[in-house]
């Protein structure tokens, strides 16, 4: 079948426009250029969708997101609140009318943002009796536990520290019902575990969602039963969402075993890098740094792989095809994985490999004397534009200067580094628009700190930061020759927005909204025939 | 681009005519119909080629061969010899060309079909005094060394027999240079490792063999290499073949902890069946019987899973979404694997998953009593048809009278069983028509054992041969909708005959060979414009 938009401003890429019109046959463009060529071309043949003078724009890819995590998240209790009172509140609600002894799942606290600081089990016991609560923090890096679930997990005064984790203890030694890091673990091993078919379930709704801030496609940072999950849907040709889908280190020995390489699988499901964590986050503390954080003298983070670790399963995994995603916050972490990442460059040469696309995730605080050598690597910067406005405050408290280098998005733009945006939901909202709106201003929604915005150098324009959800995230997968822009031959993968986002104030850009999504040349949401 | 193959015999389907012309657009079937219809519709736009007449048919599968194998068979020693002195003298051919100290490999031999029966150490050594040289028989259940093969793999006169395994020895205790099952492996793990980047060359040469044969697509029964050499080629857009890959048993706990599922994969390379060996075979006598071989009163054979371990792997297989492909050669093994899967039949209902796609590979000597069985659970009868017309006299010499039940493609298919057909190639050629005539005929190609065939009664019709090269594999991987048939939506994997099998007789189908091959819409051998 072809299809014929027309009447339209049409966008082939954030940086050029096409024409008037988009012709597409089946899944993919088949032509772009003014009404009159298209109408006369293909005007009887195809079915003509009056677009009004909409723009036309390719889909926008979330190049990090927990797929999973934030379906499962919109089921969640949304502990996102201002006060740990309204927090509190809103899990009281939920306990009311849940059957005892089932679980209550929230996420979304920040005790930076509370006077009281963290919460603890007492004052969740008191609005959950009989239910057991675990409430993860917005960095999922700590959660939050009721005496129940505390009790459920085995977790008392005479338990140790794991290793990689914290228990928080109160002034007597007992269990606050906080826990940090690996700690996590003692009891998220407990937790009701949701089948695959239960989590592809969840996927079809989070995925209506995606589509409707205008989201086509997503680089998956979650784990084995998503990747079930999003075979299960792929399979039933529900998935409508374009999935790079990473490998949990853990897994790497399963794929080299398997021979399974980046960049198989189908048009909508394919197997992306090998992700790594090199270190914790800003929120915890854990982000691993050269010196102190400013407010703990003695806290430098926690340094999960140096570069040692990095080339030694570097090379395990380029040897076999797969590419690396590396989790790095600090400036320490950063630096371990870029010189690590380098010698994996100088490993590819010398085994007369193709060097593969990899990537640092999150890329937060540099050191000076790094910003450079992401470009002159190749490396990738994965960065979610919304962690800036998110963290300011934060980083400024805990890391003072090296801020200056910090989420330094025009820095690495300037050196030559392509950025890819993602949104790490369910850390953060996945709307795309924030994302672009945070690049473009470094203000928060409510115009903290003002007209300039934080650190107003690393400002970047309203197309590069497009480029970063639209044309760089295909490069990151491969898919640059079909993914990505509005050309012929590319995948009809597009959206229509009642106005251009160049040509809108900035203010105006968080709340803009596509009107319909087309993905793979069919409406999913909004459009004339949905 | 639309492409009209018109003046042809276009057969949807071995069992359908379905016009005289067919339409392709880009790699699918636009419409099947008359010439003038299609022409009328069609011809304007579409680049038309004239078939003179030619027969257009599904292009065919081979449900069962190692295609890694195959594809190194065909740069190795042929062994298939009538003497061994001929094979003899093609190993001294290659050894007087190869330098020294370079591995000599070879295929295809047969102590059966030899009066001297096996060969030895010493008569390889005069013929390569300075190549190691190791030959793999051709029912890849045995092998035969020379002494400087033995040397380097350690085996000498102290070398106990492993686990599964045994190592032939004179009356001295010396090891003869023949090494039967896990023996093999002794030597087979220090011969030099093609890397996947070589495995894909030969690959690349070995889909032009099997295109002109009229293959399209083949179900792989090697290893993680193939499998790593088959992406390599996917994603370079070279793999032109419909590849349904299977996982051996022993990655399963790697499918299961990344979360792999029978199914995913792109158009050309999709994850098949967890592949389990439940005996061996009949040519080394290995393949597990109720009552002993007719020439060995105390050999049954060895079982290597009995239908416990079948319900064992098979319960955690089907719960993660992988379907089951189980060798079982005898009729105790085939016994053993039917209950088997008949469990996990119950088994998947009881756990309310949709029942997958289980196979038995080769299905070769049945127990009457179970005959019935593969289609009362919907267990799909994958076997090789070349192996009845290459078995039969070894099946009437060590299984007598039970060769009744034997290769019983009709009685099997008279009991509503489907029946996918291969090749077992590199133990057989992969050539199909070499398939259909066995099938058709139950002779030999020199005829034997004369106008009826062996165990006429077996003899299936063409149509339902060309069947098992086409519509049931498809159905085996899921891809009945796609796959196996000519039909408006259906990939345009195709061939071109120059008479329809159906038409000629019996002892001409052998030698029948396509004229043209299409996959995917594009001539890939022949063609009018290739």
């Amino acid at each position: 079948m072809i299809r014929l938009l027309y009447h339209a401003q049409v966008y082939s890429s954030p940086y050029a426009i096409g024409g008037t019109a988009i012709a597409i046959q089946d899944d993919r463009v088949l032509a772009i250029g003014s009404e009159e060529d298209l109408l006369s071309q293909y005007g009887k043949m195809a079915l003509c969708e009056d677009m009004q003078g909409a723009c036309i724009f390719p889909g926008l890819t979330d190049a990090h997101l927990h797929l999973e995590q934030y379906a499962l998240s919109l089921q969640r209790v949304n502990c996102e609140t201002d006060t740990l009172q309204e927090c509190l509140k809103r899990v009281e609600a939920i306990a009311n009318k849940t059957p005892a002894g089932k679980w209550i799942r929230g996420h979304g606290w920040n005790q930076n943002l509370w006077h009281e600081g963290f919460g603890d089990n007492i004052l969740l016991d008191a609005v959950s009796p009989h239910n057991p609560v675990y409430l993860t923090a917005k960095s999922l890096h700590a959660a939050w536990a009721n005496s129940q679930a505390l009790a459920l997990a085995g977790i008392d005064e005479t338990t140790p520290d794991p290793p990689g984790g914290k228990i928080q203890r109160n002034s007597q030694g007992q269990p606050t019902g906080i826990l940090f890091e690996s700690a996590m673990q003692l009891v998220e091993r407990i937790l009701p575990v949701p089948t695959p078919q239960e989590v592809a379930d969840a996927i079809l709704e989070a995925q209506r969602a995606l589509w409707q801030m205008g989201i086509t496609g997503v680089h998956d940072f979650d784990q084995s039963r998503c990747f079930s999950a999003l075979q299960i849907l792929d399979q039933s040709n529900t998935l409508r969402l374009r999935v790079l889908k990473s490998i949990p280190l853990e897994n790497l020995p399963d794929a080299i075993r398997l021979g399974l390489r980046s960049g198989f699988g189908s048009s909508f499901l394919k197997i992306g890098a090998v992700k790594l964590f090199a270190d914790g986050a800003l929120g915890p503390h854990t982000a691993a740094m050269f010196q102190p954080y400013e407010n703990e003298p003695h806290n430098t983070g926690i340094l999960l792989l140096d570069h040692e670790d990095i080339v030694e399963y570097g090379r395990e995994a380029v040897q076999h095809g797969l590419s690396l995603a590396i989790h790095a916050i600090g400036d320490r972490a950063n630096h371990e994985v870029i010189h690590g990442l380098a010698q994996i460059r100088a490993y590819e040469t010398h085994q007369g490999f193709s060097p593969l696309r990899h990537r640092i995730e999150h890329v937060q605080c540099l050191h000076p004397e790094d910003v450079p050598l992401l470009a002159q690597h190749h490396i990738l910067a994965s960065v979610q534009p919304v962690h800036a406005i998110s963290d300011m405050e934060m980083a400024d408290a805990y890391w003072g200067t090296r801020s200056r280098t910090s989420y330094a998005y025009r820095l690495l733009q300037n050196h030559g580094t392509t950025l890819i945006f993602g949104s790490d939901a369910p850390v953060e909202s996945p709307n795309p628009w924030v994302g672009v709106y945070a690049a473009v201003t470094r203000r928060k929604l409510n115009g903290f700190p003002g007209e300039n915005g934080w650190y107003p150098e690393q400002r970047l324009s309203v197309q590069d930061a497009m480029a970063g959800f639209t044309v760089t995230p295909a490069f990151a997968a491969y898919r640059e020759r079909e993914l990505g822009k509005l050309d012929q031959g590319f995948l009809a993968d597009l959206i229509v927005l009642p106005v251009s986002p160049f040509d809108i104030s900035q203010d105006q850009i968080p709340s803009l909204h596509p009107i319909a999504t087309m993905v793979g040349g069919e409406w999913v949401f909004g459009g004339v025939e949905s």
